[in-house]
């Protein structure tokens, strides 16, 4: 797939996509979803990217859905929406189709809010692992106030992210506000000048590169998540055990061990692709269903 | 229903509900948690109500359960429990009959806490969206220095709104603590002096009303509570297309993006008693179980 | 059982569990996890114990797993999984094992970490309801960095504590942080000097103690944590309903309403081992089963 609304750049292990439609602010569009599923797809596949970034190219982070068909724009939608292929593998609405596929991803992803991120521009990072953003840039989860809803699973992560009250507040308003009050919430890690956010982010990625296992990183993101909609602790200690059983076997482990009693940096050797334990994945989602 | 213990007062769309025995405290009864579930059943009937605060009448919030039955009291709460009839329709404990009603309501709710709220004074506010409050006030989860334990579902509610170990904190101490406390912890959004607190909320609910799409609100509203019970993202993208489907046909999406696009404030016309989405409600909650 | 990794001292009602190998830094062996299990499971049934702290002697809180088997540590750990009897009460890893206990107990349990705490050392902390921190220690998810993954169930309790980013990126990076940073995160309550933190852990238990009903904190311990699990809040509301039912003929809950009422401190009597209402506990946990 070549990508007329994103670039892909990979360096030191750190791939970073942008949203490339700088004169349109980055709005979002069925086709940006589309290569935003690709894209972390193709990142999935290649043992040689350790961590993803997501920024926005020019001045803006992504402004939301595009509107360029004016007040036909949702009806549009509709029509597309009916139309849609049930074998889609990531079906429904195009926000919750690419935060589905990113919480499904397997590596470290940091969102990078390099100016304002609105509607979908916003909603689509809560699937991200870790948010950074730009000072004194504007936010908002403005659906309310154009007569429609918050989507890309936002209600199921918003209010796990800032709890149930905030996140009502800021989508019942339908506000713009400033990521000073996103940080103050805890939707954003910490902020950063112009010259700053993408260094901090690739700070970020690369000490978890340096430091981390590959294969535990992505049992961890899976573990982490998916552990959030479990209803016991015995759910957690089931994986636990099964990783720690297989794991020690594992060529990182020892190595992880080894290192650290020689007071050495340990030097990771097991891929994704093909040392993940034989439990991986342990899970089975249910299909997209048509309400 | 001729309300005894409720002020039940609409003003420019805001219902304001005021808790009303300022000679007993404000002290909840049996009659009053009946009244409440009556007043929210009234305004969500009412498309004329956009927004609901509750308050108190005098110099408290809700002073807790009223004890005028002395050493009594819960005994014969556990005779009225026993004889109660099935046939209500939020049956079991009064707290958790008013919480239940509070949850399934289709309007944004702000607690606007005034003075002393304790037990259920405090418990009911947990079902509210957001909890503003008097600066220096006392609060109090002082059911286990009473014997008894925390109601109107607050076991369920309190830990998703400050966190497991502030949430026992609370109730192991049975304390009274500060507003101030409150606020740190996330209890509360923000504190106000007596003259300012209810026009704070006001405030928020006429910014929520000017806008927001009361259609959008009404869904938001059902989404963010219901989607903290979903085990996957999934379950909120099946709603968010669902709603964007349904929604993209709307008056109010159309007048939205239209009003949006020729930068004028959006003038909403969907109603909540007629323009929900035909999927709505998308639940069927079971029935209350006596253990 | 005569504890060899563990002190078990009694003091004014309270339990502190000393973690206790200070010439290993309290490295945690298969040993201590058994040990801890009996503790527990000790303290659970004696009603003169109404709170546990629990902390390490010496200079740390517990330094992680002990690598004494250097290399083959983990390769040993795999093959004691595998040979683990099936008809362990709390069957899996050892850190689940004790976090699972931990989670089934049915007092207030405090960890004083008074020193560094890492991997296994920080994650049996998870299950415990309250954690304060001496100020300037060392703190550590560094499983990544050892090629394994965190255990205990972290998973499952991380993430509600301290949110998924946060989590995450520990998690992610194996970085050893300070318990500044816990503070700032949540995942620790306060943090004290030397000479302040077991007095202050002290305190805490004792205002439990003295304020509350021993079989208030134990439903509200299994309440508060177990809600979490639950889908909707009517689940609180049918245990509400229940204790308050059968609460209300206790002589606690006639104590508390009466001191009360008299305006002096409540005494209560009743205990945990023979006056739990008749539903508790009401939930049953399916087995352990191996992936």
């Amino acid at each position: 797939m070549t990508y007329e609304t994103l670039l892909y750049t990979v360096d030191d292990r750190i791939l970073t996509i942008t949203l490339n439609r700088p004169d349109r602010l980055n709005a979002f569009t069925g086709r940006m979803a589309d290569e935003l599923i690709d894209a972390f797809d193709r990142a999935d596949a290649d043992d040689a990217i350790k961590v993803v970034i997501v920024t926005g190219a020019g001045r803006a982070f992504c402004a939301g859905a595009d509107l360029e068909s004016g007040g036909d724009t949702w009806g549009k939608h509709s029509d597309a929406l009916a139309a849609q292929s049930a074998d889609l593998r990531y079906v429904g609405d195009g926000g919750g189709r690419v935060t589905r596929r990113i919480y499904d991803f397997n590596k470290p992803v940091i969102a990078a809010i390099n100016g304002p991120a609105v509607g979908i521009g916003l909603t689509m990072t809560l699937a991200m692992d870790i948010r950074l953003a730009a000072a004194q840039t504007k936010l908002g989860f403005v659906f309310a106030g154009r007569g429609i809803v918050p989507e890309a699973c936002s209600a199921w992560f918003l209010p796990r992210i800032v709890g149930i009250s905030k996140a009502l507040e800021w989508c019942y308003s339908a506000r713009v506000f400033r990521s000073e009050e996103a940080l103050d919430a805890g939707l954003v890690r910490s902020l950063h000048g112009p010259d700053e956010l993408l260094p901090t982010a690739r700070g970020l990625a690369k000490e978890f590169i340096d430091n981390s296992s590959a294969v535990s990183i992505a049992l961890i993101r899976q573990m982490m998540w998916r552990m959030l909609n479990a209803p016991h602790p015995i759910d957690a200690h089931e994986i636990d055990t099964a990783a720690l059983s297989e794991l020690g076997k594992s060529a990182d482990a020892r190595e992880g061990i080894t290192a650290f009693l020689q007071k050495r940096p340990a030097q990771f050797t097991d891929r994704v692709s093909s040392n993940m334990p034989t439990f991986f994945p342990w899970w089975t989602d249910r299909q997209f269903r048509k309400l």
